[in-house]
């Protein structure tokens, strides 16, 4: 680095690359609190947690994502030496990596959660972050219903044991086989699950997808002609006939209060098509395996609308939403929508290996769910909320006095420290002690070490501190407590319990 | 995705990308739990939790290290749309960044803990890993030597709660100005700090850093004509004269047994510099902060050989290593070497705007400390290494039955999990609780089921288990007990309380 070019160089500009976030202490400790609850449920269930790198080989990781008009068709990656690398889009895509190359030594059915964040190379703009937080359960290595039923019901739980009522959510699942047979019933694909073209069935499922958001005539236009939003941009179609788009509609329009009646009908419309009877007869059976869950009784629905936008499903999809209202800041009144989903992927493992790995498993949006809870349990106080007890510095010759206070303190397992600014004035020390949320402040100066005793100030009993109060004014406050300096440790685990941290 | 096309392509390979590693479940559990102790430790001291995201514009990260034979100086970046973006090589940078972004609404001093991984553009190779975690400490804002000596303190906690004793670590301290007076004392920078040339300053203290690794005769080479490694590559020399070199070497090689006596020595061989002084009196202060210690009490040394790599020092550095030997996989005893490291880095804020922030903080390097700490205590146990209770499938089609009673335990906190895999074979089946280590196993058949009992099987009791037993087999072996169903939780609650989990 050059020190005469660095002088003449604009200064960086301190700024959160756009599209991410920083977070700080109070929502850090209460993400910490949810992970470690969600944890505790995956583990229950019997699966065993697994970290892979941020980093993957770009062809290892695939591409899935629908993001297609961005570079890398959505994944932050670029070349190392002769190879490209990327940051993972998901959990998944690294997990079937793993179960690939570890495949001698994990159990089989290999169960596995993993936790933390994910890279999108989504085009910036508020409120699109292009880094979350997952959490995920799979169950790698197993064709039973059993395994796709218990992500259900596991979801259902981890709702439950973060604090949402059954009445707060709803389960809503679908099944990719019987998409197909509707696409092969309306002549889209041929029996094999050939196309007619090359990406038509992976458009269909992508128009279908984004039904919520552009309504039924964006999911006609874009499974016709195409599609131009509201900035110009022009959308491709699949280009599909009116009859197969009306017939692919009735499908997706489809709604019964009943899911007995439901299946019945989807029976009748591509019954005649063996992929779309075994979609049909799956979601029969998890409908009647999760039947006599209480947890999930009246909250689970069968969608037909639910297609899930990552391309590898291959059966089973399910999409978790929450059913209250918020308020944003603006004001405005939205539904939170979904907060997690998954479903069977059983061609993505063989990828690597050339043979079929049937598999399924459930992704929680952390971020989104964060900040359903804060909606939901408003201002709930975080114990990590509560600063250090402050050891003011009134003679800084006496700084080694004042960190065996700290010490002394951090022992008996009270946070504390001593003030490390510049300002010797105690009204601006107060003043951090303030801005840090502390509950307690000790001073002790010249006059009170003569005698041995310290100056107790309970913060959080005290009325507004004045910034530019002196010592003596201090001293006069009622709220305050001279205590004899050996006495310290004992008077505080006596009246302060509760700020003992661990 | 095209199909046609896609199964022409060679298939990717199943590998953890060159210089990464995948994380398994132990491990994690191990990981959490150090990790969960050292956040413990910042916020008794006083720390807040601040995250970054793992992506920032290259610009506001700034090049610090000193990898410069790598592209983008051993950074991880792209281009992204028209700006650079690149993966936080440290947790310091982004610290930097937050503090200028945020500066109106945060304390001062702003004293935040942060942990996570950081990446490095390393040229790999084995055990040369290019993600790791580190769990950093700083106080920004404060001048205060107390800051630094906090550090010191805050280390040497952290290392007795994850359980070494202070005989298994030392700290060494030494500091950047003392460095910057031999410089000018020897006429390689002048009274202002700047060099004759450019990166001088930059390429000496990289040379000392690289002292313990390449010896007295591979600094000498750096310093002067440049080194040739044993690959055959160069690295160009700071071109500085022989007398330059003898100086600086001998204060490189300075040891004394007391760290007053070393003290005297520097303030006689820089005490006629301003900064050389000024960074002796650091050092004794540091030294006096200390010293009423117990858990430094000859631990803690002055080593005029520790520059710290990274760019940005200025004052106090840091280098915390453990003492102990281990024996690595090829039977090789080694020294573990460093673990922790830091220092005062006055400038870094300043760069976004223009205004000198005082700081000083600590970084603490996770993986190196969880190989040490396995060296030290091998083999302890950790509770997350038992498996689930297993609840095996003798009738598909009562899948339903075998989920509630999974369900069952798991409502009172035992961890448990159905079988999913394909195999009805009651022996494979208990061949996957051994893989996972569960310790029982349920079995309910069909004659169980009419008598309304349950075969309870503890397989941590059990002899070697018959891969091919039958299950009338199975029911022979003394270690297992049949019970009525209705009192399953009851029993495996009085008899089996340490498995339950939370």
């Amino acid at each position: 680095m050059k020190k005469t070019d660095k002088s003449k160089m604009r200064r960086p500009k301190a700024e959160t690359p756009v599209g991410f976030q920083d977070y700080f202490h109070d929502y850090l400790a209460q993400r910490k609190s949810m992970m470690n609850t969600i944890a505790e449920v995956f583990q229950r269930y019997g699966f065993d947690c697994l970290e892979t790198s941020a980093i993957e080989n770009l062809d290892a990781l695939g591409k899935f994502l629908p993001d297609l008009d961005r570079p890398n068709d959505g994944v932050f990656a670029w070349k190392d030496d002769d190879k490209w690398l990327s940051l993972r889009y998901d959990l998944t895509a690294p997990l079937a990596r793993v179960v690939a190359q570890y495949r001698q030594s994990l159990p089989t059915p290999y169960r596995r959660y993993a936790m933390g964040p994910v890279w999108r190379n989504e085009k910036p703009g508020p409120g699109r972050f292009r880094q979350f937080y997952q959490c995920d359960a799979d169950t790698v290595g197993s064709n039973s219903v059993g395994a796709d039923a218990e992500m259900i019901v596991l979801v259902a739980d981890i709702l439950g044991s973060l604090g949402l009522e059954n009445t707060d959510y709803r389960i809503k699942i679908n099944n990719r086989k019987v998409l197909d047979g509707v696409l092969e019933v309306a002549g889209v694909i041929d029996e094999s699950g050939l196309a007619s073209h090359t990406d038509i069935r992976g458009m269909t499922f992508r128009a279908i997808d984004k039904y919520d958001r552009l309504g039924l005539q964006g999911v006609r236009n874009l499974l016709g002609k195409g599609r131009e939003d509201t900035s110009g941009d022009f959308t491709r179609g699949a280009e599909l006939t009116p009859q197969q788009i009306d017939l692919i509609v009735s499908f997706l329009t489809m709604k019964q209060s009943n899911s007995q009646k439901i299946i019945d009908e989807l029976r009748q419309l591509v019954g005649s098509t063996d992929i779309g009877s075994e979609g049909v007869f799956e979601l029969y059976q998890i409908m009647d395996l999760v039947a006599n869950n209480p947890n999930l009784r009246n909250r689970i629905e069968i969608d037909t609308s639910v297609v899930r936008g990552l391309d590898y499903y291959t059966g089973p999809v399910i999409e978790v939403e929450l059913t209250f209202e918020i308020t944003d800041k603006k004001g405005r009144v939205r539904q939170f929508g979904s907060v997690a989903g998954g479903g069977r992927y059983d061609g993505l493992i063989k990828r690597f290996t050339g043979q079929v790995i049937p598999s399924t498993g459930i992704s929680i949006g952390i971020d989104r769910l964060m900040s359903a809870l804060a909606a939901k349990k408003q201002n709930s106080p975080s114990p990590n909320s509560i600063g250090p007890i402050l050891v003011t510095v009134m003679d800084p010759h006496r700084l080694a006095d004042y960190f065996n206070i700290a010490n002394s303190l951090r022992q008996v397992g009270f946070r504390s420290e001593v003030f490390l600014g510049t300002t010797r004035n105690i009204g601006k020390q107060l003043k951090y002690a303030d801005a840090r949320n502390c509950p307690l402040a000790i001073i002790q100066g010249e006059d009170e070490k003569t005698r041995g005793v310290i100056q107790l100030k309970d913060l959080h009993k005290g009325t507004e501190i004045s910034k530019t109060a002196t010592l003596e004014e201090w001293r006069l406050r009622d709220w305050q407590a001279e205590i004899n300096e050996h006495d310290l440790v004992t008077t505080l685990r006596t009246k302060y319990p509760s700020l003992i941290y661990s």
